[in-house]
This record gives C-alpha cells, sequence and structure tokens, in this order.
C-alpha cells in the first residue's frame, strides 16, 4: 500500500502540523475536525516537550499498550469542544481497572481528531506514542480495527464525557460494544473520549497497521513543502502516496444527517479541467465509502477516498464539505489485512447497506 | 404510615411466599410479575437454605450494604427471563471495583421481582438480608430513591444482561444515572440486573426506609391466612396496613405501551357493588401514578394505588391489568421521607408529567 515511510523519532510542534494534515488525508472524510484536536495536543508538547515515537517491535511482549480516542460525530465535536479532562479520565479509569501500568498509547485511526489525541496523552502521561494504528485510514465503527479481525477484544473500554461522567464496559463480542458504546455516545451528547482495545506488545505487533504515524507526517511534510516551494500539491500527494485520480471538480450539493451517533449524507461534485462534463457521488458515513463516477464505481471501501482542496491539497473532512467547494479526490488502495475475507465482511461495502462486490480500487481503475 | 410489624429474622420457603405477594401489593402494579422472581429465589433458598434478615442497626457504621435488582421494563422480563447468572456477573463487578467485601444486600423497592432478587443473592452469597429498601413501595426510576434525598449517589453501579455483557457506571448524579442506565438497558434488551448505590451501614440506617420485608411478609401472610380461614382478603388487608378503600370495579379498557424501557398507560374501571355507577381511571408508569374517581383525583404519587383481585385480594401488576378483571383499588399513605419538599419535586405528579398538586392520600378522602 505505501510508499517507503520515512520513520520520525519524536513528535514536535512541526511534525504535529504535518501529522494533523497528513492524518486528514488518510482519514478519508472522518476522524475529526484536525484544528480542534491540534489545539489540545499543541498545548501538551508546549507544557511538556516533544512526544517520543516508538516502533512497535520496540514495545515489550507482555507490555499493556492502549489506543485513545474520541468517539461520535465529527459535527458534533465541533460545537461541543472538549474539557481536556475526559480523556485522562478514560485513560486512568482503564489502567487502574486493569490494575497495570499502560506501557504506551496508539491511535486507533489516522484522523485529524483521532491522530492529535494520542500525542496529547503521550505528552501529558509522559509515556512513549507507539507508531501503529488500527485502520491505517478512519473507519465508523469500533469492530472496524485490524484488531478486530485478529480476535481482540475492544473491551474492558471506557467512555467518558465532559461532565464527568464514565462508563466501563465488558462485552461478550465487538459488536456489542459498537452497540453499547455508540447508544451511550448519544445520550452523553453526541462525542465522548475513550480508551479500548487494552492488548499487549504482542497483539499489537500481529494486529496492527505499522508505520501510520510517521507516514502520516511524511504526507503533511510534502504538501507543507509543495506549498512552500510553489509546486502542485496535489502532484506531491500522488507522488508520495501513489494514489490514483478520480475526480476534479466542483461541489454542487452536499446532503448531511447527524443521527444515531454518525453524521451520513452524500456529497456532488461537476467536474473541472479533465473532468469537464463528468459528475462524481461521494456517499459516507462519518467517512467517505462509496465514490461514483458518471454513475460507474470508481473506489469503495476499504480502500481510500481522500477529498482535498484542488488548489492547496489540504483535505476536506465530510463535515467540511462546502458547496462551491473545488476538490480533487483520490483513491488509494488499503492495507492488505482489509483485502481478507473477514476484512471485507467487517469493512466492505456490503456491511455498509451498499449491494455492490468490493473490486479492489487499482482494478476498477484499470492500472 | 405501617401499622405494628412483626419482625421475621429468617427466610423461609413459606416467608417467601408471603414477601412476594405483599411487596406485590406495595409494588403499586410495578416491580415485575412475582412468579419469575419467586422461581429463581425458591431454587435458592432450597439450596442453601433459609436467609439471614437482620435489621438496619445491626449492620456496623462502616461496612458496605449494596441494594441489587431488576431494571426495566416487566412486561419485558415476562418473555425474556433471566439467566440466573447476571445478578451475580452485577454483583461481583460492583465488589471487586470497590474493593470490599459487601456485608449485606438489600432490596432497593417493594415489588414483585425486585423483592425477591436480593433474597436469591444473599442465599448464594452466604451474606445476610437487611430489613429495608429504599422507597417502601415501587417507583420507576433509578434516583427514585430515599438515598437520593440523602444525597447518596447512584453510582459506582454495574448493569449486567443475560448474554454477558456489563457496564459500569460512574456518573456526575443520579439523573445521568438514571439516563445512561436506562438507554443502556433498552440496548441489552429492556431488562437487565444491577447492583446500584453502594452504601455504608450508616447511610442507609439514616436514608432507608426499614422494615419492608418483614412488612411485605405480614401483609402477605394475612391475604394467606383470610384464604385459608374462609375471610375477605380485603379487609384483612385493610386492618394489616391502614389502606383507604378507592373503589371497587371491573376494568372496562388498558392501553399498555412499552417504550423508552419503561411500561405506560392507563386502566379504566367502571364500578361494581358499593361503587356501582362510578368511574376509575388509573394512568402508570411502570407503577401506578394517579387515580380519578368520577374525574376527580382520590390519590397520587408518591402515595400507594394498589390494585388487587376483588375476590382473592392477590395484587395486580400493571402488565397483569386484563379486561374484565373485578378489582379493588386501595390507597396507602407513602413513607413520610416522601412527603418532604424534596421528596415530592422527586416524585410527586409534577415530575411524572401531571399538572397536579400532592395532597396526601388521608386528605383526599376526607379522613
Amino acid at each position: 500500500m505505501k510508499r517507503a515511510v520515512e520513520k520520525l523519532k519524536f513528535i514536535d510542534l512541526q511534525d504535529l502540523e504535518d501529522i494533523a494534515v497528513g492524518a486528514a488525508l488518510l482519514g478519508t472524510g472522518g476522524g475529526g475536525d484536525p484544528h480542534i484536536g491540534k489545539l489540545m495536543a499543541i498545548q501538551s508538547i508546549k507544557n511538556k516537550g516533544p512526544v517520543r515515537l516508538i516502533d512497535v517491535e520496540e514495545i515489550p511482549d507482555e507490555a499493556l499498550v492502549v489506543p485513545v480516542a474520541m468517539m461520535g460525530a465529527p459535527t458534533v465535536l465541533v460545537e461541543k469542544i472538549p474539557s481536556g479532562r475526559e480523556i485522562f479520565n478514560a485513560f486512568e479509569s482503564l489502567q487502574s481497572f486493569l490494575g497495570k501500568e499502560v506501557y504506551a498509547v496508539l491511535p486507533i485511526e489516522a484522523g485529524g481528531v483521532n491522530s492529535m489525541i494520542p500525542i496529547m496523552v503521550a505528552a501529558e502521561k509522559g509515556v512513549p506514542l507507539v507508531d501503529v494504528d488500527g485502520m491505517g485510514r478512519a473507519f465508523p465503527e469500533l469492530q472496524m480495527v485490524t484488531y478486530h479481525l485478529f480476535g481482540i477484544p475492544a473491551t474492558p473500554m471506557v467512555l467518558a464525557d465532559e461532565k464527568g461522567n464514565s462508563i466501563l464496559l465488558k462485552t461478550v463480542n465487538n459488536f456489542w460494544t459498537e452497540s453499547l458504546a455508540r447508544n451511550a455516545t448519544v445520550v452523553m451528547g453526541g462525542s465522548v473520549m475513550i480508551a479500548i482495545y487494552p492488548m499487549t506488545g504482542r497483539q499489537v505487533k500481529e494486529a496492527g497497521i505499522r508505520d501510520i504515524v510517521s507516514y502520516s507526517a511524511q504526507i503533511g511534510k510534502v504538501i507543507r513543502r509543495a506549498h512552500k516551494n510553489g509546486d502542485d500539491p496535489i502532484e506531491a500527494i500522488i507522488n508520495a502516496t501513489g494514489g490514483i485520480p478520480l475526480f476534479k471538480g466542483k461541489i454542487s450539493d452536499v446532503v448531511r444527517k447527524t443521527s444515531g451517533g454518525f453524521v451520513r449524507g452524500e456529497a456532488y461534485l461537476d467536474g473541472i479541467d479533465e473532468f469537464k462534463g463528468e459528475k462524481l457521488e461521494i456517499n459516507f458515513q462519518n467517512e467517505n465509502l462509496i465514490a461514483r463516477r458518471n454513475g460507474k464505481i470508481v473506489a469503495t471501501v476499504p480502500d481510500l477516498i481522500c477529498v482535498v482542496d484542488a488548489h492547496t491539497g489540504i483535505p476536506i473532512t465530510t463535515e467540511g464539505l462546502r458547496y462551491g467547494q473545488r476538490a480533487f479526490v483520490l483513491g488509494l488502495p488499503c492495507d492488505e489485512k482489509w483485502r481478507s475475507e473477514k476484512g471485507i465482511q467487517t469493512v466492505g461495502p456490503r456491511y455498509f447497506g451498499y449491494d455492490v462486490e468490493y473490486v479492489p480500487v487499482e482494478e476498477l481503475n484499470c492500472l
């Protein structure tokens, strides 16, 4: 899937900016607005210094590692800014329940807010961040992680809200976790902070998607350098990711509905430049799920459908889609782990209710 | 409120039958069908022997006591029989979280299922049952206990379902507990088992309603004896409780709806015998809330509105109300703790959405 990744060892303020941008691209529209997450992480790095980023191989096999994240509709988070304490409440409650020190934290997914929160927690708690996640992108539901494919339970997990309420879940499977946690998130106001999928070093080495933080930083960096050097940022992204150009167009309509803890909807684009006269339709549920060009599918989950500003290359989240924006849409092949039978069952188009067979994006686009 | 109570020291199988009947009367229509709860408790007493019933004064001030109960719509429980394990899962998870042995268990309310479950847990866990509850009757929401009036938090609490899922809640107030737990109950299938309001001996001595188990047994016993001796059971109930006769009639209609984790509805009665030509309407939400005779209110929460079979005196739960039944309706004054300002705010008619001032049942009926 990925190009060669230059591994980061520490995350400073510049890296933070790069990661926020790069992870928002891999977030395929979801994972939350990077701006809010970044503000929180900047403060933590200013207070505590750069965060140490370690490779999965550096984790002792028996050590406890914990992904920390925001859960809920990103549209809600824009208006319901976290107090800043709830993620520590979630982290500490889970650590205390497990009765074992957390060796390191990690992102659950690549995405604006959810790439930033673990950096903030790592800084404040003085633990390293692991260069790994469970998606290699963003997905809307809790069982949609490669950890699930390897039979790792999501619970015990803790949800905490900005008012001070917290919930510790223990469930019989990861679908019950999703159902109970999603419902609680709605009651708690639409977004909460979570500590979930507590794992051993051994488990995350087997089931995680590696180098995702460094890869996010690298994507952000090529966009930043293109701006600085006056190069085309879209070309820079394509070079850095091997992304397949799917469309360039003007957003003509966005339909968006926040319900059941998700934001669902469609975006419609009218082609410009080399796509003039053509149409693109994107369906999303927090993340972009399916892209149809002139009625024909050109990419589906689990492959990545990334929408960026056609001029600046800056990723546009699903809650940031606006009428009139000029956007470039890229398709990126997902991690191989998702292309297994259980992977496609878990995050393929049929799971999301589309009667569509999964075909890899590179085949759909005849590469 | 109560007549003199003869205190029980142990609960054997005969007492269990009496408690189930008496508590169902005090349950004012709610608290669940006594039959299902009784089947579970009978087995436990057969296996483990009679349960020791202790007075609140016997609890050391610093000892930990825990109410255990069923939560949810009683109509659901009739069709979704507990596995039997979930209440122990709730009990053990809470004990383990608190890191302290539970000295004794207690009922949260008087009611069919919820008077039986703590007896079962006491038998199986080899701990005493305390002769106290937090209502002196049954109520539908978690903050509707005298413990709440004394500022005691409902959390940490644990909810457990028959599938093996469990939830540990820690909240900032008892309304959040109700909201989050109610929602989880719905997602978990409509009824769950809970361990809640962990308290010290000192707290329960101050805030509890005493002798409720013995009182329930006493009511059940007078009904049983009336049957045996061929006496009028209604008269026996009135003598034992000081209950005020509100109506005798035939149920002409019942409207019932299970939603949001509650069963809500109305029952309509046409008078017979001394009430011939008159009408009674009862509104309920799990429990009977308001009784109107010929359009005039004759009793409201927090006073007890008890519906019993006109012939046998056996209490009829709100899910047991059927067209054509001949019923006798009694009003019982509630415990004095409920008649405080905070008590009426918490469980008075206005809280349940009725624009009605609370007037004690004995005043409404000019005694």
